[in-house]
């Protein structure tokens, strides 16, 4: 329904006396012009060779109606611009296995067997971004900024190229990345990241109006959000289309100036990539006996919780980072960060509370405490970039003695990309804790003067923790042994480490956390 | 009060039968260390030179109690980062009547005297940058980015250099701006800008929870809402503290990571800077004659008016453009932005709607209509900048035959500012029309072959609008004269322009939408 203001308006302090009729019309009236009967009606103009931004962080939050009517249409030689490759028969994995894709721009493609094939085998191009500077370059194509400076990346592959794009079919390198430009700002090396404008950006909301005001749930936040800003033809598929109105202003999440079709799609498959419960506590019933390697685990995350303070925000990787935050003593508050967008993460969730649109980083279930925050991918690593977050910790394949970190690649063998870890141990105002096992499974050290693996960062580690010893590492100073495990001395300590570190004066038993 | 969940999780998928007690204690405990007694306790450690950022757009949405703290603390030589001056007795302005500011970086200052004539007198530092730029600049410092590249002020003063910043007390140029780097991407050239980061941010909130988490009203969240991103101590003053859990996660405008400390601030003035009000219609009463001024913005308006089409999103200047809106046809869809971070403006309030928290770029009460959206001013000027604003209507001080637009300075005379000006004609995506009065009051033309003032932007223009003619203007070709009004002859047009022009071979009469 149009409803139409008739208004006296006071024309410029000049003409204090003037008044005019005003005819507003901007004023409530439903532009259906947006809204699309169907997915395949949404897409019916997508081309063969169109580069397409596909919303979403694992299978949370994914377009999957337009996943399936792009499979449907087959159409072919599409560069999908997406955090992940799905898994094998879900999100991106459909159009993997129907081979429509010629590339894929990501940050992290470990879940998906085909894509790993594909790519191995010469079929499809695969240009790993680190995520934070995937959501940045996204960012800036939809906000008119077609390149920026950032520390992510710098003296690793994604800054000095040669990181393998397509391999041909004898599984030699075929194409590589670039070198990229670097710049010095405040005595600090910078990459020069350059942004990302597509044709179409496919992403899933919670609901819409008519206008296309999006608002999201949860997690699902995530790469959807700046996505929406940043191509041709933006089409939001939602479970809900509200009417004009119904949104209020300051609860928008993408303002509908950036959505030019929206449908309402049916039947979503809520589908879990990785379901974690907390189970009820069982009275009475005595834990299973730990096996070695878990009890291997539990001591360096019992060490690592003493890293912990009051008022921290903190990141955890999966693992024992994870695991480090069962042991934050009682009455201490630090808030987790989730770099697919939230503030504020709680324990597993009870089989009540899953919740497909609430996941972590890890892709696993999770809950939020009071006083959580959701946003997209893009504030995400704003926020982790700028260094807001204090600490940070990551497991690690490689560490060096000055601190160079490799924990994503390991070439010709292991494909899965290097997710947030090189946005997350760029800042310098953000505490690298690496936690790892003190030696490979074959015994070799994983403590080295200089790390033979791509790096995730150089000069980015403060702190090693392994079953072992802990490390500080300083810059200009390399590493000190500050405490080591009990059944250790300082001796097995230099046969078990690759690099050369001093003693601390004040080295001591390697401390642990107790847990009430 | 601390929730404590104790917890059984399942290890990773290697131990599927270990069980573990955790003890979660991120779970719901009120961090009162963000809770400040008041405005002088939060701003007790600023110190005399410091730079600090100040939400607010005009007096909407500042820090008001923490200027009367620093006014009351008497701190010296600060470097403001603020978007306007304040006016004389109002916001900023405080703070510059006390001589307590050493250097504002700001876009508009032409609502404060006081400003202007510390300016011109050598006592002030005035750094005018685009408000696009400026938020960008803050948006960037937050998120680690040291510098971007942006179209906005390309080939003007603000990236050749040699705006004055600093006159000495004789009225000469003691210090101007320096050149800024230009890089082509795209065959076009774009200016790098480096970012903002601060000692502190004091923003206005309307509600925060005590972990820091913000809400904004209405356009109040303006400036605010990037700046609380962009330094070491971000003070929020709110007018409500709410338990922690009582914000949706959803809904959290600002999250608590980047708040240090919040305080209650109580009394607020609600002073309006420009209040605009919708009488209601006086049935029967005869309008008064209109004034031959008003006949002239009138035939602009309704000229201007065609150029609007349904689904149309576009940003329109004060004056003439402004009142252009009221001629959209019944039916049609036009969506108002405003720079300040609304989209979907309604008319102007009547005396019961008017709200001190939502106001126009003008600084004019508004209202929004149904499906209407807020945001930041990063926001704001990404959605600018990126060119999804399909139209901007400006006003001009002089154009050239060559889509040159002059409108924010006269050396030497005029210092208000570019405002969002620069940023609004920068993008190619968004059609740029000016309107003006066709001579300046002496006669003499504002449509030059080159402009004399300082540009706004280069080669922007792509129609001009005044009472006597319409002018396409086209890359590589120039100004094509389509229309001229009732009682002109080409003649006439050719006499009162300054720049040569072709005739269309289709030039008809100036046209006038009809306003029922």
């Amino acid at each position: 329904m149009l409803r139409r203001l008739i208004a006296y308006n006071r024309l410029g302090s000049k003409n204090p006396t003037f008044k005019l009729i005003a005819c507003y019309s901007t004023s409530g009236k439903q532009r259906q012009g947006k809204i699309y009967e169907s997915a395949s009606d949404a897409v019916a103009d997508v081309k063969d060779g169109s580069t397409i931004l596909f919303g979403g962080f694992g299978i949370c939050g994914i377009p999957e109606k337009m996943i399936d009517a792009l499979k449907e249409k087959g159409v072919k030689d599409i560069t999908a611009v997406s955090n992940n490759g799905g898994v094998d028969d879900c999100g991106l994995g459909v159009l993997i296995k129907q081979k429509q894709l010629a590339k894929i721009i990501g940050s992290y493609v470990g879940e998906n067997n085909d894509l790993v094939q594909q790519y191995l085998g010469g079929e499809l191009a695969v240009e790993l971004t680190p995520q934070g500077t995937l959501a940045e370059k996204i960012r800036a194509g939809g906000a008119g900024i077609p390149a920026f400076f950032t520390l992510t990346g710098y003296a690793t592959l994604v800054q000095q190229g040669g990181a393998p794009i397509k391999y041909d079919t004898n599984g030699n390198v075929e194409v590589a990345s670039a070198e990229k430009p670097v710049q010095c700002f405040n005595g600090r090396n910078y990459v020069m990241e350059e942004s990302i404008f597509a044709d179409f950006a496919f992403v899933k909301a919670q609901k819409a109006d008519p206008y296309g005001n999006l608002v999201f749930s949860k997690s699902a936040r995530n790469f959807n959000a700046p996505m929406c800003r940043a191509a041709k033809i933006t089409v939001a598929e939602v479970e809900e289309i509200v009417p004009v109105g119904s949104i209020p202003p300051d609860q928008v999440h993408v303002p509908g100036i950036y959505v030019k079709r929206i449908f309402k799609g049916t039947n979503y498959s809520k589908r879990i990539e990785r379901l974690r419960i907390t189970e009820p506590k069982e009275n009475g019933k005595p834990a299973a006996e730990p096996k070695p390697a878990q009890l291997l685990r539990e001591r360096i995350a019992r060490r690592v919780a003493l890293e912990f303070s009051d008022g921290m925000y903190a990141n955890l990787g999966i693992g024992i980072p994870v695991l480090s935050s069962n042991y934050i003593p009682k009455g201490m508050n630090v808030m987790l960060q989730s770099e697919n967008g939230i503030l504020g993460l709680g324990p597993f969730p009870t089989k009540d509370q899953v919740d497909h649109n609430l996941i972590n980083a890890g892709k696993e279930t999770v809950t939020v405490i009071p006083g959580a925050a959701y946003f997209g991918s893009d504030d995400s690593f704003a926020m982790i970039r700028g260094g807001h977050v204090d600490l940070t910790i990551l497991g690690a394949m490689e560490v060096s003695a000055t601190g160079d970190l490799a924990n994503w690649m390991i070439p010709g063998k292991l494909v899965k990309g290097m997710g947030g870890a090189m946005d997350l141990v760029a800042s310098p105002s953000t505490r690298v804790i690496i936690t790892m096992e003190h030696n490979a499974r074959d015994g070799s050290p994983k403590i080295l003067e200089s790390c033979s693996l791509p790096l995730t960062g150089k000069e980015v580690v403060d702190l090693i923790i392994s079953e072992k010893a802990v490390f500080q590492v300083e810059k200009g100073v390399g590493m000190t042994l500050l405490e080591f495990a009990e059944g250790y001395t300082v001796d097995d300590i230099i046969a078990s480490t690759g690099a050369k570190f001093t003693v601390s004066p004040n080295v001591k038993q390697m401390a642990q956390i107790g847990c009430d």
